[in-house]
């Protein structure tokens, strides 16, 4: 163990997932039974909202993680499950309203919320869930549970303002993306991975260790992801390659590109990402720039990197099925792309 | 003490907070120093947005509750300070949400935030605002608090959802109307007065007791509200006569209008509410009809009634200048419609 799988032997990543879903079916039926209790109101569109995206064939690697990492640091209580459940609420709050500042059309295939029932209730909504988040983990009553969740909602919440703010900046730095994604997205994966070990009172340095490894493998998570919308299967993946490039986000690929490219490259980037002039033809020649400079490669090389600080976190742990199969979610993160 | 000052005798509004202004005055300063601090970020769009609403003149009508609550509950500790702040954030995380849902381009006389910064900037600072409130609340680490405030945010989001769902319904009932407000504004002064008794930790009686005031006192402030747009003095309130009708808005001066007038003027208020089909003249014709039956007059009478079961919640309270002060605020809510 301890080695990075080289891509091209890499399993089919479902498999690689499989020893962690063994290990969490049990609770991750509960988590379910609980998020649709938890989306039960009054208020019709909330439940109808909430089902519509708590259906629509996420993969639910948070809340697996909180499990997992709580399995494997020994708990024996009942708070991890609500926890985790908290924590998909947590994030689909953060779907919902990214969906309305990207102004997307689809995720994961669907049709996005806002789409279907406007950006006010998907706002709306998305408060909601925070509060009933919220709700759920004061009814656990962990205070370190409860720290370490809303700093990631302050956090999160900061990343997309980063994010908001370095839109259409074509000279963004390396440092400054990846500043963006250790908030919007390593946050809630460390955060998910750390309250294992703080529900189940472990000390310190393996509280650090569960919240290096979520938030390495947030990082390589958000790279893959990054890569894979100008590489990806569309059909797949329930995205379409070419949704950053038309929405003119800046990710890691633009930003190296930028970076590694003539003059009349850049030019081309800012006609696309900046100004958002974008003719047929473009996004091939935005694919074309990013493998002459090879900037997929290197951003999944970066992946790579994060995956493996994220699989020494765990390394100080003794070996246990629970270990293995988180370290098989970082294989599974990088497999993606292949 | 316990009557009602009857409006022709109110004293000024301004008089009637003094009492409370002075027995917060100090704590109210730290609060200030709290909020400027914890608004702090390295992305600079969260202060300069935070700023902007934190000086555009709110009363801090909240935070005030939360003092005065816990100082006649005889707390002696310090959380009461940074819990009056986050119960601010989260109202103000709630006032960004609003605008943008509600395409608002002033606020107490200001411009609004979105129309400065963007809706997609506005929406991520009140998210971020809302999980600094929860991450303050961790810090001062009383449960009790936790699950007050927790069950607030979720409640106050459901009423924004139902107000939404009851959007252009002209034939929404007062009852609806009540739990809608219910929800989105009585909530938080419910909240903001139980927080000052369960931080205190006062038996569940004076818990309940702080709860009913904060409710009926919140019920109150939104009815006045809902009757000073279409009454009140622009200059004075800081938002213009009429903002409720021209957005198309459900209150109670609408709502018994609707039932109280004939086909004619049902008509009248499908095509400017519903439709928000408005012309010259039809905001006049609006008052009119409120004049005529006595509309503007119930939602008052309401508001006194609610204000009334304030006064009575803080009853069992032994007699001081705090339960004075709390009972002065009700008059001054109410006398701002005169």
């Amino acid at each position: 163990m301890g080695v990075v799988v080289p891509l091209n032997e890499a399993r089919e990543p479902s498999q690689s997932l499989a020893p962690l879903l063994e290990i969490v079916d049990e609770d991750m039926n509960a988590i379910n039974r609980i998020i649709l209790d938890k989306a039960v109101s009054d208020v019709e569109l909330i439940p109808e909202l909430t089902h519509h995206l708590v259906n629509s064939g996420g993969k639910r690697l948070r809340p697996m993680l909180a499990i997992a990492s709580s399995k494997l640091c020994g708990y024996k209580g009942k708070g991890h499950v609500q926890t985790a459940a908290a924590i998909e609420f947590m994030h689909t709050a953060t779907l919902l309203h990214d969906d309305v500042v990207d102004e997307s059309n689809t995720r994961r295939g669907h049709k996005t919320a806002r789409l279907i029932w406007g950006n006010q209730a998907t706002v709306l909504v998305g408060d909601f869930l925070l509060g009933q988040a919220f709700r759920m983990l004061v009814d656990v009553g962990s205070l370190p549970v409860l720290r370490i969740l809303s700093n990631a909602a302050a956090t999160i919440a900061e990343g997309e303002v980063m994010q908001l703010a370095a839109a259409k900046n074509t000279s963004t730095t390396e440092d400054a993306y990846l500043a963006i994604i250790d908030a919007k997205t390593a946050a809630l994966f460390s955060a998910a991975a750390e309250v294992g070990a703080a529900i189940a009172n472990r000390p310190a340095d393996e509280q650090a260790a569960m919240r290096s490894y979520g938030r390495n493998l947030g990082l390589a998570f958000q790279l893959v992801d990054d890569a894979l919308d100008y590489s990806g299967d569309s059909a797949r993946l329930g995205k379409s390659v070419g949704d950053d490039f038309r929405e003119g986000k800046i990710t890691l690929p633009v930003i190296l590109s930028f970076r590694r490219g003539n003059d009349r490259d850049r030019e081309f980037w800012n006609r696309t990402i900046v100004e958002g002039n974008i003719s047929d033809g473009d996004l091939e020649h935005a694919i074309g720039l990013m493998k002459k400079h090879k900037t997929i490669e290197t951003t999944l090389d970066r992946a790579r990197s994060y995956g493996s600080i994220a699989r020494d976190g765990l390394a100080i742990f003794p070996e246990s099925s629970e270990r293995a199969a988180m370290q098989d979610v970082i294989d599974f993160c990088i497999a993606r792309a292949h």
